[in-house]
């Protein structure tokens, strides 16, 4: 697997992109993505779990089980969620799919639609049209970059890469975008992520595909996939480059796949709100891998535990108290814990359920690093997982206290 | 019902309190507190259901199996929570409690102990025994208020009231104090309770009202008490005045102490770590109340939502998007929002899943007042609940990034 120099969700054959202001923002940045196929495509996609979900939401998740073979586009905007907009932003997601097919030659039901930002305020449709054509205008096969930058909210950094694996029938590439950067969970602000490949692949595989790669990515940066009202993921297959013809060319685009969205919800969670510190939390001996993810999750999410983090104190009994708050059976006197760096020694802090004596400098200076592991063993099984997570620090509360102003 | 002025738990007859300075809390407050009974006391309990319990949290629960109707005294400590400390630690709860059984003349099966503050440390058992020692010296019934400020961790106020009652038998007294403001749930610190009372009351009784209370109060402030690995609140019963005689007599006394554990539950809200507004969460139209229950602790707990509170932000899209991930089904159609003074006229925000047209200003004005109520219908059914909680400033951040040092 090569990963492409500035790769983008146009580095696959067969897509083109473009972004566009529409004055939806506030701050006057580009605020509508269009990432458009010269054809139809094979579309496979992934959807929060809300019970309060958003308009384009429910639009699309209907649109790709209607047409799962034949999608031309996703539009996107930022600056404006429609959720919780009720029925007039059912029809303004509908009007965005009409706008965008009118645009560019192709039926509403072929266009997927995506959208962030504030919730509650429905969507000024005059400027989502004006920059829809304006996008429409500019597409262009070396716009993925731009249209990556306008699905930026409180990201301060774009989030895109592109891959190229070899399979038997010849090269084959995936793109990726994505946006997200609203870091305490369970309560992540949208994260929304676009992946083109220009592969030939079924439907069927593509959302086996799919689904696999956000359990191993941005459900592990998310308590189960149920996190904002508009949380969505979508992976369009132009069918430009080579065929995924056998189990082995399945095994390697799944694998290409995970790794795209591994390294875009850790892209998430590095651009976290406010975020200093990048935690890798991984949990073994579970007597199963949900309980070492509901284990993980907790941790990862404990404000207690991530304001330690923010201030570099090694309060680790503060680690253990999340995970015998997560709703697992466990035994507190099997639990041995660790931490380290990504790439170093362990200091070992607790051992079945007693603590050690360590340095507490040393342990410091461990949690003071931009990234490290905590390892924690539950002693009760063979089963692991990792999520990553973030500091909570004073950023998050300037960024969340103000978000609409 | 008649509230005290100056009410500590030695308000009730029978009981005599001291605190005294051991030198645990690094700061040099008062940290060993005492309650001690002038016989033996009917006593019931409740703890947290993490299943990293502190020592103390097993020491206690054996002890009060034990020896329901012949406790003698409640030990406490701040400045350490003994918890992550294995066996070593469990010997140390003990120590405790023979230290104390030796000062007061009693047997170590007739002491209930609390530990708060930091885990993960040993227990300077040396410094308890001073503390002990020094506090048994000033054991008086005027002690009450002195025992209650030294459970004290991030408190900046002291917890404590008393309430009066009239019985068949005649007047009946209730005391309580309790210790915690880590107010972001579900990763409460420590929350501490003790109630006293001179009623005379059956152990079954006792432990049945203490959990209805419980339910009603300071499971109202954390997640199915499911929260950090000290949290406990005792009920100690001396018997020295009128005794519980009738179901009238336990419905008043069973009222009374719930409203004591309100209070006392309220205090530590309106105390949490950087908190400058006490909110109401109350939620209706649920199926069922644990329903109910569960959609108002994921507002309540949201960091979203808390965040905007501490901004004066009425982003209430928050609200919504936290009630949809609640694990309840919801019909996002059927959700109606209002937000409204403690006593005033309620703004309408959402009907029936419709945003309502208000002005912005006049939901901020309510959204920063210090204290207001959020409304949510669900539309479901008829049960209903309230959940108190506060939210979430830099000064929490401040506090917790840097808590042991």
């Amino acid at each position: 697997m090569i990963i492409l120099e500035n790769g983008t969700i146009t580095s696959p054959r067969g897509f083109s992109a473009a972004g566009a202001t529409a004055g939806i923002k506030q701050s006057g940045k580009p605020d509508i993505a269009l990432v458009v196929a010269d054809g139809d495509c094979t579309a496979a996609g992934v959807f929060t779990r809300n019970q309060v979900a958003a308009a384009p939401v429910l639009v699309s998740r209907e649109t790709l089980r209607a047409n799962p073979a034949g999608i031309r586009a996703v539009v996107a905007n930022a600056g404006n969620a429609n959720a919780c907009t009720g029925k007039q932003g059912l029809l303004a997601a509908r009007r965005m799919q009409e706008m965008t097919a009118d645009q560019i030659g192709a039926r509403p039901d072929q266009i997927l639609v995506l959208s962030t930002g504030v919730i509650g305020v429905q969507l000024p449709l005059d400027k989502v049209a004006e920059g829809v054509a304006s996008a429409a205008a500019v597409l262009s096969p070396a716009g993925g970059d731009a249209a990556a930058r306008a699905i930026m909210t409180t990201d301060t950094r774009d989030k895109q890469l592109a891959v190229q694996i070899e399979l038997a029938g010849g090269p084959v590439t995936i793109g990726g975008m994505a946006k997200g950067s609203g870091m305490i969970h369970p309560d992540m602000a949208t994260m929304l992520g676009v992946v083109t490949t220009d592969a030939s692949i079924s439907g069927g595989a593509l959302q086996e595909c799919l689904s696999e790669a956000t359990d191993l990515s941005f459900n592990r940066i998310s308590v189960d996939g149920d996190t904002s009202t508009n949380d969505t993921v979508f992976l369009l297959a132009s069918g430009a480059a080579a065929q995924v013809a056998s189990d082995d060319d399945l095994q390697a685009f799944g694998d290409a796949l995970a790794f795209v969205c591994t390294q875009l919800a850790q892209m998430i969670v590095r651009d976290g709100e406010g975020a200093t510190r990048f935690v890798h939390v991984h949990v073994t001996g579970a007597p199963d891998t949900q309980a070492a993810h509901t284990v993980a999750q907790t941790i990862a999410t404990s404000p207690l535990v991530k304001t330690a983090i923010a201030g570099g104190d090694p309060n680790w009994g503060r680690i253990l108290a999340a995970a015998g708050r997560a709703g697992i059976a466990l035994d507190q006197d099997q639990l041995s814990l660790w931490v380290r760096p990504l790439d170093g020694a362990a200091l070992q802090l607790v051992e079945a359920g007693m603590p050690l004596r360590f340095q507490e400098s040393d342990a410091a200076s461990l949690f003071a690093l931009p990234e490290f592991v905590i390892d924690l063993d539950l002693g009760l099984g063979t089963a692991e997982t990792t999520v990553w997570t973030c500091d909570l620090t004073h950023d998050y509360v300037t960024i969340n206290a103000d978000y609409r102003t």
